[in-house]
């Protein structure tokens, strides 16, 4: 069962056709989240260095905390206390948070999608029979017009 | 890929058509917040001044608590200790969490109605057939009264 | 904008009719969670009260803990240090957090749905075309049969 | 209506059919989450062990924390602090957080199943109002037909 859904996850996420909005977004929004813990992690560094009771003081635990941070766990081992070092904070958690909102979506979408393509199917099915009508009225137009002009061209 | 992303993502919220209730709730619940987050700030120092052990005592100090709160990273760095502190608190969670409930169902809305404008199409296509396929039969009827009354008519 | 948009919140919350499954969903979650947190605050003083180093004492404090456990913003200035007081922090969490799954969920069906409202009242605009388009062929039989009887019935 | 409501939803959960991809995926989640937490709570362990400062040292107390940290409430009792435990709580956290987001999903897209299933149901009057016209202009056509055979058949 897992084997075969990781197989259509990643057949998905590689291929080039079905790559619709929701997962552009879902995806675009990870890998800005990834720049911002990184680039965020550095500047953060920069923005607490020298302040007295500063914590963050190394690019590798800066690493860390945006991690905590970015997935709203914050176990408080790490926290900024500059003013600029909460605005980075703030970054963070707003784009951690905006990303899990994308997936989450992304995520109802393609299940949503899945339930539906069930139903689009049955909606298919209407519109065969919906063909096949059309066509037995045209045939009974054909009997008719046949009925009306055989007696007259047949002598 | 990202610009058009931004670009289209601009255009409906700035552009007054397209606003539907998904995304006027996801903009309210966000505005609610903003307003929560700094007055609650302000009203958590009033609650929480002069408490022995308190912590939230300035301001600028208050709304960066209310950041960390209304995002539930929680680091633990500030955290009101009265009654109507964590009243306050309480409210400012509880906002929080269910703008980004809003914004994570306003996302998933906007994706699925993206991915149903592109079944929409083909259901306007199964509509076009449809009206083809009446005006065919019309076309039929009009050759079968051609039928019954030209013999009558042209002697 | 707000006030309309509240009002037609309440309605749907007080109505009796348009409770869909994902309301009644969404609110017997929020009572659930609301029972956990006075049952839970009440039991984990039970299961903490005279553990050394324990900090949820008292009920008042336990009913604030629970939360800020079940919001997920965690400060830690308290929390349970005995087997049974996890427990029922697990509970708190797993509850809370399913909570607000549900309603955001609930949200998003919410929304969806009133987007499709709009298409629905397309697809019914399409059904009368058709129910149009049926009158308008039953006439062209009515009218063929007067031509093919009115002839030998009026001499 | 809670009672209703929860044989409802163990029927879906034990029942065999109508388990489609969005309640596979959750449960896929949910267990992967469960594996995640129990090998994590260990391997913490091992990768903290001996380190001064440490206070993630034994099992029990790893499990609690794996708990708080994918729940990510994250009080800030215990939590790693070396490289390896710190890649370890990423995964937790990132797993944590992907199924509730896979649940939340999931949630959303069974209550927007609901409704649409009522919204189904107006469809197939819909499509059985279609056949019932393809029958009545078959009855015509039969009608037409006997009116064009009938006196000539008849002498």
């Amino acid at each position: 069962m897992l084997s075969g859904f990781l197989a259509r996850a990643l057949a998905t996420l590689l291929g080039r056709e079905g790559r619709s909005l929701h997962l552009k977004a879902a995806m675009a929004a990870t890998g800005i989240l990834g720049a911002v813990m990184l680039v965020g992690s550095w500047a953060v560094v920069a923005a607490e260095e020298g302040t007295r009771g500063a914590n963050l003081t190394t690019y590798p635990r800066a690493l860390w905390w945006s991690i905590e941070t970015a997935t709203t766990v914050g176990y408080g081992d790490f926290f900024p206390v500059t003013f600029w070092g909460r605005v980075i904070a703030t970054v963070v958690m707003v784009v951690g948070i905006t990303t899990y909102g994308m997936v989450t979506a992304a995520l109802a979408t393609w299940f949503v999608g899945r339930e539906q393509k069930r139903r689009h199917r049955l909606a298919q099915g209407a519109e065969e029979l919906y063909d096949e009508t059309a066509r037995a009225l045209h045939a009974r137009f054909d009997r008719l017009e046949r009925m009306l002009t055989g007696p007259r061209d047949q002598p």
